[in-house]
């Protein structure tokens, strides 16, 4: 197996780093990064339980970081990658950014915002399932470890 | 006509005072206020340009200056007022934040989060259509502007 150095495995990979951060400051692990021209311009994990703000989920994070290193709130020339479906809010976010594509690793049949319907930009592309099992395996985790 | 210091039509004229900062400002003239116990807690406007950030929008300014005030990222004691249908970014915001009510002046058929469904907290009541004449009036004549 040839492993690219730029495909959405590999940056998934990345994200999959932010979400291990947020899992060790116990925050729920999600993470995401924000690539453009195969470079990663933005990283984040969520910490709404640090920031004590629900607005705080990786993605939104993510692309206001990338806003500001591009000096451009349109991010039509970039990709997100995040480990979990995005929920309503983060998908709205997306929307409003005009990201070219989302790219997510598991989903999340409760929260995710597919259930609501296509809430993406008409001309974002959405692919699913990188590192499914990766990104799903880290929440299961975490929510175990928070039942005991 | 007896006017009441705390009624809905009230707290919708500071949020519309905020909307009007927003206009002064050469952003999309929307503007929020959160509201507990009848004290106004927070106060916004969009500002998606000035910030070059999409996430900028006046509720979601709003909504996080009201959790760093309380110190607590749930609000569910507090009314979110609006001069404009939130869109759907801003409706998930309002789900997490668990806010009581949602009150918002004029519709908005295109952007706002209605056609999607409910997006809202199962719990936040709804109410809609205060002010609407002056919250839409301001958004037309901002547009109107633009277009000269």
């Amino acid at each position: 197996m040839t492993l690219s150095l730029y495909s959405d495995e590999q940056y998934m990979r990345e994200a999959l780093k932010q979400a291990r951060y947020a899992f060790e400051e116990e925050e729920i692990p999600i993470g995401a990064v924000v690539v453009m021209d195969r470079q990663i311009i933005a990283r984040a994990y969520n910490q709404t339980e640090k920031l004590r703000d629900v607005t705080a989920h990786a993605e939104m994070l993510a692309l206001t970081a990338a806003a500001n290193h591009l000096g451009n709130k349109y991010l039509q020339e970039c990709t997100l990658y995040v480990t979990v479906e995005p929920c309503v809010m983060c998908a709205g976010a997306t929307a409003w950014s005009q990201v070219k594509r989302v790219v997510y690793g598991t989903h999340e049949p409760k929260f995710g915002f597919r259930r609501h319907g296509n809430l993406l930009h008409p001309k974002s592309e959405l692919v699913t399932g990188i590192l499914a099992d990766e990104c799903g395996a880290l929440m299961q985790d975490f929510f175990a470890r928070k039942r005991r």
